[in-house]
């Protein structure tokens, strides 16, 4: 019994009209991509996620990991479960065919994805690291790196693990202090690194670690630290398993949530030094987890739209099930269904939550449009627009996935806070993802620190042109879609201004800019929500003018995207005085604060 | 050593401005209460809390609360630490003379709460819960309940407990099923009672139990349910404790915070019934329960004060000592409070834990003039502006708690999600009080549904009145004062007009009002936080101009009036497409939702 079921009319509807699954599937590189293809891989991860991991989540947060005697065991089914996602092939899902993957569009593994994260977020963050891996080596690793890791990798018979914070050096990497020191053909890497997700585990017989490290005759700072691979276990010629690497976990995290994933402090060379492998360039190791940065921000990213969707459901059922009070102007005690705050949390959740989906599968589809586009300059376009929009799904995304799971609680009432019921589960599992792959801070920082900066705002305008084009359409359309309009225009007049003010501040005072830049991510995450709405409501108003598919499905979309721009997107101007307000913060008596 | 120390210079501020401690004090009540007075509570209370109760805080989460045959074991320190806060006679602080309390005002008494919840929440609740009994006693009890009872929960050597909720009946107690059988002179009560804060502990040799329960001749629904005082231990006629009653803790809930506080389940009459007797009027227990309505849920709300203010201070401790990365424009590694969002973070958390807490003192310092202004109009509208703010203290500043919480969180990165530092303690703890004493939706449902509703918006205006007045001051004040009056003056015209959209919905179509109940006490804690804060501006520079008190305190005041504005008062107006949006809402299609 699952209380998980991947929504999949509407995956299907946001990966059909707002990735353009059907021209994206034009295009050579997923040819072999049919309809059916896509149903049946949807269906498949739906029931390895609805069957199998979702019913693990709530004993995996109860058992967590144990660490004895250097080995981590994971909570009771997970290695079972990880070995049926290996057989099933869903590792390699979106990787290329020539690197022993299945060649699907990034887009479609984006729906898988967050499927693995609803069912268990623990277990999904497995997946997520060994690809990170995956990436790097890739892009960097030398022929024969790629020969002995890559194969293994790919299936998730090996999984990786990423290793770059220390105590000192968390979101500033510069200061970390990991060294490795050469020795023949390869080097001693001797440190200690924290929060290394599934730094050990019990699932399969290595881990790859790539690792973060000083040369010894590294430059100080960020341009002093070199990326190397350092496997559990050292591999032979012949690709046989041999003796173990001078590596361990020295303890595990007593974490607020995630539990079932062993988030480990590693110890590096305590005996002599482990001996890892250069990957890429000396002193360019930052540069090379660019790599694979968008794609694992576009993940954890994910992880919110999942817990938005997964609180969703848990709170949609209780809400069906529970009866409590006579709602105004009923006679009798009903469902809290009924009772109009209730619908309004239930909205809130829903309509967020398919906002923050169309925006990272949108995004998602812009990867691949980036790689696979036949013509240059639509390639560029798609990349200018994955990179401006890479912070606002991880930040945006995850600030709406621990706010469903919180009002997930409030719909509960008391039962909310027991942990029992699980929905405290989902509210300690979603904060991770505000903090982990550069913080929603970082996020924002980027965004106005380097994507607007380093354009001047081209990409960022480029996407408002478009904004004003859907509201264009809106124009055009009937009664009801017109009702957006209103919200819409002033949230992309918002944007507008708020990106033009902040190019200008950031020249002259850039603290004072990067002091607006969490409440200018955030109007951009309503505003490009609230566009990708309305694109969905314009769909289902072509849905229903020519009859076509679920109608009911489509009345609704049309009716939550009005919620949206009611609850949601009507607040975007409202961030302006914040995302100007930089001298106020920037002015404050330090010693006072 | 503590990490806790009670703000006492801006507590002493807010007591002094907003409370009007001054004016209070010339009351004759409370002609006793002397400058140094007031000095000596706050330096006292500041000392058991800071000493005492915040160093069990930690320790006291990760012990919790055994039960064992019957008897729950608080954590290490706890019931020593219960015995000095009864030794000092701080349960008593509020209550009247005749009372056996010390007739302190609720406003001085209010500040010194926010020190117990700050220090230590699950603590806190037990001396609120003796509160309500004590209150419900006074209110409702007889000449010998009050005698054999009262004296001892006054001084809180034994303790009240609150039995309201049963599994089919939360926020619905009218679905209640306990049972009170007559017998002679007293009752049988019969039922199971869950989530009853401290229903068994090991602080007092015994606990006094209010219980709602049926009478055999009761009508169904509300006005069918009873109060009933049923003490743990039987007392005799010369107060000495007699036999054990028929109840027990049959379990405790596991929860997601507030771990060292016991949540019962509660047995009543396995043996044959628990002997109690009824306290007020027979099916008038709901009735009776507001009486102790308001100062609960104005406790609760405190809650979130206190916790918001407890996440500010750990958050800024962290942000002061934890160095890493270069701020921009920046020439080495600094700590991270000179970078620009962890500046905007912690004045966020400054600016609306001091907005919260200025309205529930404010609110506090009401209920005493409610009671004791010599002319009855004054207490009257005293009164209206109590009933009108409560339900938004309650819920608005517990969201405020929640938020600092979880930004609390965000400024310590990694290390906030890790259990020991302690942050993520502070996050699960201030969840629970958007739920109990009422869940924040149903505190939305009472301001428009009753508060609105019952005099058609008539205490609503009278405060808005108050708050142009407040404007008027603004627009005559200087340069720096009046760039508030922009955003204050938005809010204001958003609530009125708000006010007025809701009143007219309410007739029509209540359904569609309650929609949009839970924005609409948001934008009213939003505007009245702005309004208090803009009076303590305005306080702050008089003590400006008079070159009185520290001025440097007085500057940070008005910068975090301004950052107040910018950041959340400016957001006020555009609340209102939800308030207004009911019909969206109510018209979705349920079996799609």
């Amino acid at each position: 019994m699952s209380d998980y079921a991947a929504p999949l009319a509407e995956m299907r509807f946001v990966l059909d009209e707002i990735a353009e699954l059907p021209a994206l599937t034009k295009l050579d590189a997923f040819a072999q991509v049919t309809p059916d293809l896509v149903d049946a891989v949807l269906d498949g991860a739906q029931k390895l996620a609805g069957e199998v991991l979702a019913p693990l989540n709530r004993s995996g947060d109860i058992a967590g990991c144990v660490l004895e005697n250097g080995i981590v065991r994971t909570p009771k089914g997970f290695r079972e479960a990880y070995a049926q996602y290996v057989e099933g092939g869903w590792n390699e899902i979106a990787l290329d065919e020539e690197q022993g993957g299945q060649g699907l569009p990034q887009a479609l593994a984006t729906a898988v994805s967050e499927m693995w994260s609803s069912a268990n977020t623990s277990f999904a963050l497995c997946p997520t690291l060994t690809m990170s891996a995956v990436e790097l080596l890739i892009a960097h690793g030398t022929v024969e790196q790629k020969r002995i890791y890559l194969p293994k990798l790919a299936t998730g018979e090996w999984t990786g693990a990423m290793n770059l914070t220390e105590p000192q050096a968390g979101s500033d990497l510069a200061a970390l202090r990991t060294r490795a020191q050469p020795e023949g053909d390869h080097f001693r890497i001797t440190g200690q690194k924290i929060f290394i997700t599934y730094g050990e585990h019990d699932f399969t017989p290595n881990i790859v670690h790539l690792v973060l490290a000083r040369l010894p005759d590294a430059p100080a700072g960020s341009r002093g630290i070199s990326l190397f691979l350092v496997p559990k276990i050292l591999v032979n010629e012949d690709g046989s398993l041999g003796a173990r690497n001078d590596l361990r976990c020295v303890s595990l995290e007593h974490k607020l949530g995630i539990h079932a994933s062993p988030t480990c402090v590693m110890s590096f060379g305590d005996a002599g030094g482990a001996i890892g492998w250069l990957v890429g360039e000396p002193h360019r190791g930052l540069n090379a987890m660019f790599t694979m940065m968008n794609r694992a921000r576009l993940d954890v990213g994910l992880q919110g739209v999942a817990l938005a969707e997964r609180a969703y459901q848990q709170g949609r059922a209780f809400a069906r099930a529970r009866v409590q009070g006579r709602p105004v102007g009923a006679d009798a005690a009903a469902p809290i269904l009924q009772h109009p705050d209730v619908r309004r949390m239930l909205l809130s959740m829903r309509a967020t939550s398919e906002a923050a989906r169309a925006l990272a599968y949108y995004t998602a589809a812009a990867t691949d449009r980036a790689r696979h586009e036949p013509v240059a300059a639509a390639r560029a376009l798609a990349q200018r627009r994955v990179d401006l929009l890479i912070p606002v799904v991880k930040a945006w995304s995850t600030d709406i996935g621990l706010e469903a799971a919180s009002t997930n609680i409030q719909i509960h009432g008391g039962m909310g806070f027991i942990e029992e019921t699980g929905a405290a589960q989902h509210f300690r599992d979603a904060r991770i993802a505000l903090i982990y792959e550069g913080t929603n801070g970082v996020q924002a920082q980027d965004l106005v620190g380097r994507k607007l900066a380093r354009d001047q705002g081209a990409a960022a305008r480029e996407l408002i042109v478009e904004m004003r084009a859907c509201d264009g359409e809106l124009a055009a359309s009937s009664g009801e879609l017109a009702r957006l309009r209103a919200p819409f225009g002033a949230g992309i007049a918002a944007l507008d201004a708020a990106t033009a003010l902040l190019l200008d501040r950031y020249a002259a005072a850039p603290a004072s800019a990067l002091a607006g830049s969490v409440p200018y991510l955030r109007l951009m995450g309503i505003v490009a929500g609230g566009w990708l709405m309305a694109k969905s409501a314009l769909a289902a108003e072509r849905r229903l003018t020519r009859g076509d598919g679920d109608q009911r499905f489509a009345k609704a979309k049309i009716a939550t995207a009005r919620f949206y721009a009611e609850h949601i997107l009507a607040t975007a101007p409202a961030l302006l005085p914040a995302i100007a307000g930089g001298d106020t913060v920037m002015s404050f008596d330090s010693e006072l604060l």
